[in-house]
């Protein structure tokens, strides 16, 4: 079982895995990406994977066989394990919690290509959908707090062996300390100025131009002023909206469309560069402010698309701190004049 | 001038380089190490560096010239400028500050040597006491809020191209969010408890020597309860004290004599990795709690050691968690017996 310990300083959350631990002295090699094998998300190949929990089929085609456009299954090394309870603890000053969650895969075509940016409009859209209803379900399970959906794309930015697409998502039982920063951060602004924090950006960064690559119905893909990263890229719905699994069919087509277009703008831009995103929406159960409110009026979901491009060093994890060295506006301009074809 | 920006939803700063900027058209590689040229950092290369702002050196000695043990130089290419005022302004939503501050080169040996753990105890000494004077000297500058001393070793820890034993130091016109969640957390301990959460854990750490590696005179080396990484090892002085810039000659010696132990066991145990460490200390202008406490009494300084052995992956950038999969208590172990020389 891998156990969830907390750091008694700064409250932050580490997990100690089990199903991926290695022996202490399996760390001598610094590794840049072995060889790939034989695949085991392709289409034909599913029982290399773990069961299916869910897939989009052709009818009359059966789980786990051929037939399928997107299918999802649990990691095959979990960091975290479905079964199981909480067992919160303590031992002297620190806090433990057993590792009780979800790490599931999502593998995007049963064909074998490697970038999701390659994949059509209609297989994005698809993608997009599996992820809302993923919500819909683990949402029923009260011992999780926080569904997070990522994608780790080449091998600097964590991506596996295989190179075929697919995504990820851990569900956990804790709020994870980035989402309560931007919950926190985004309910102070609520507080003072009674509107959301990501409205007024979007609708500021409309005015000015200067950090928007590109808009298309209902979603705008922009350089965040404070960039961490070269080519550090947010969607954003330009609609107010706090949770990202009731988007409907039309707006998941439209998400599709303008996330093709940025990882296609970012391939051409950096030389197919290694990426991460991340979906950021509120959590499962959203608490309360005040008699009725709900975070509902104050959070605003998006996707963050991070390229790999940089080495963070000592000065960012000693402060916080992240240093870019391209201005948001040089990369804004810069991906807005990149053709995507 | 640089530009530090404030992320209007998280409140975390970001250096726009300028010094470094790059063209968005030269993110194209991913390249892992490029060759070593002619070394700045070497005795008698003097004139290839910044000029010199403080040294060790022998007696009779001129500035800028051979004859130094320890010497500190500007970074050629600092993050941050020394000269110019803060200017604090708003663009709507957004918060700018001038980059406004120090970034410096210690050169820790006038030898071509790579890793700080091949120098002398003598010498790793010299280099701790170089940290306490620049503290002593820069703290004299209002506008600096904090200075962190850190060190990247290896290119995949941030290394430069040139292999010379150096660290740097920043110091920075805001407290770094890093900082402040420590701070703030060891102050919620320490009004409920009235106790240092530093000294608890050692305390506790000493009591059950599962996760300690050594102790020498006034100092211990343990492996965290809540490690981020595989290896990663704290160097904590067991006597409470929040600021590292006072500490006495003999105590410089004995961290020296750990650190070096230290890393000279992580470079047998994970085939002389990249690594990171960083001196986590008290902000120059301690604010007061009440009437006349000041964190003095609450926070305690720190090196935090960081094998980069791992790749950080969406879940990490998206949640603020981190996996290790190798647990601290096994890593104690390892290096525990493994002998350093």
């Amino acid at each position: 079982m891998p156990e969830l310990r907390k750091d008694p300083i700064t409250g932050r959350w580490v997990i100690i895995a089990t199903e991926r631990a290695k022996r202490p002295d399996q760390f001598v090699g610094h590794s840049e990406g072995p060889k790939e094998g034989k695949c085991p998300f392709c289409e034909g190949s599913e029982y290399d994977t773990p069961p299916e929990l869910y897939a989009v089929r052709k009818a009359h085609s059966r789980l786990n066989s051929p037939g399928w456009q997107v299918r999802v299954v649990n990691s095959i090394k979990p960091f975290l394990n479905i079964e199981g309870n909480l067992d919160r603890h303590g031992k002297g000053i620190f806090d433990i919690v057993h590792g009780v969650g979800a790490h599931e895969v999502i593998i995007e075509t049963p064909r074998h290509i490697a970038n999701i940016a390659d994949l059509s409009v209609e297989q994005i859209s698809r993608v997009m959908h599996v992820y809302t209803q993923r919500f819909k379900e683990l949402e029923k399970d009260e011992r999780l707090k926080y569904l997070l959906v990522f994608k780790n794309y080449g091998w600097s930015a964590g991506g596996g062996r295989i190179k075929h697409s697919r995504s990820q998502l851990i569900a956990t039982p804790v709020n994870p300390k980035r989402v309560k920063e931007e919950l926190a951060g985004s309910r102070k602004y609520f507080e003072y100025h009674d509107r959301c924090v990501y409205c007024d950006l979007i609708r500021q960064e409309l005015d000015f131009k200067e950090r928007v690559i590109i808009e298309v119905d209902g979603f705008v893909a922009l350089v965040p002023f404070a960039s961490r990263f070269p080519f550090e890229v947010w969607i954003l719905p330009k609609n107010h909206n706090c949770d990202f699994s009731v988007i409907s069919q039309p707006h998941q087509k439209n998400l599709a469309k303008i996330l093709k277009i940025i990882l296609l703008k970012l391939k051409k831009a950096a030389n197919d560069p290694p990426y991460n995103y991340i979906l950021h929406t509120a959590p499962f159960r959203r608490p309360k402010i005040g008699y009725w409110k709900t975070i509902d009026q104050d959070y605003h979901w998006h996707i963050e698309i991070i390229p790999r491009l940089t080495r963070v060093a000592g000065f960012e994890w000693g402060t916080g701190f992240y240093i870019c060295p391209l201005p948001p506006e040089n990369a804004a301009k810069f991906l807005r004049e990149i053709s995507e074809v």
